[in-house]
């Protein structure tokens, strides 16, 4: 029996569910990106690296733009996917756009610094010339689960 | 006589002119930026890169924070203050908040892709988490017309 769209989803999102997980091993905030290829093939992946690099742009989703682009030697990834376990900030959410990435997977909401549902809302506005297809809620209780504990974990030391 | 604030200001952002000419002779759009330092010594300078190296990301503001980060061996860039001759779009407002930047000096407005006064506008919500000082309108003119013969002449060709 072949994968059903629902399994894809969620393989992509344990990919960068993985993602961020090696991120808080580094002592990073833990979110992790998947750039999926047109074909269903992963391309990039990438977790934070802000403090390692001394990089405020290093979020996982820059970085597996980036990567997905040097991989591809092209400007944007027209019909890609991105996968990432928390809700853009307005920063990631430009680069998607300007990326052209088709569709965006996220997991947790980010009522605290998101800019794709809340606050900026950089996609609904006439200077934001893609915008995505987003699907938001994928794997949201690991994703949240994740930054909670990275959270209550640092407050503790 | 020392020279006025203003003339400093003027300096500054000639010198972001003058990356974005730069910019501009490798076919880039022609946006150039400038870092500062609370002391007043430019930390870093770009001009857009997008196309050399397939990196959407690879704005003139984008780099420069990247550079001076690298420079000055720190995540955050408090008290700098940055320059840079176009609006900046929602990605770059949102990586000028990470950095911390203190003071943001910008020439031409973008009503087709800004994301401080038009659109997103990035640093009016809450989910921003740091405000610089915004001056626009910098020799306006000068990074205008940049602009509009850059485009002039591609139309052309």
């Amino acid at each position: 029996m072949p994968p059903s769209r629902a399994m894809v989803f969620t393989s992509f999102m344990q990919t960068a569910l993985s993602e961020a997980r090696a991120a808080a091993d580094r002592g990073e905030v833990p979110v992790g990106a998947v750039v999926v290829s047109p074909q269903g093939k992963v391309v990039a992946q990438a977790g934070n690296r802000t403090r390692e690099g001394n990089d405020p742009t290093a979020h996982a989703e820059i970085l597996a733009i980036r990567a997905a682009c040097t991989h591809l030697g092209a400007e944007r990834l027209t019909g890609c996917a991105l996968y990432v376990t928390l809700e853009p900030c307005p920063m990631c959410a430009g680069a998607i756009a300007a990326a052209r990435i088709g569709r965006l997977y996220y997991g947790a909401a980010d009522p605290k610094s998101g800019g794709v549902a809340q606050g900026a809302r950089v996609f609904a506005h006439p200077q934001c010339h893609h915008i995505p297809e987003v699907f938001d809620g994928i794997a949201e209780r690991e994703s949240a689960a994740l930054l909670r504990d990275f959270f209550a974990q640092r407050r503790k030391t």
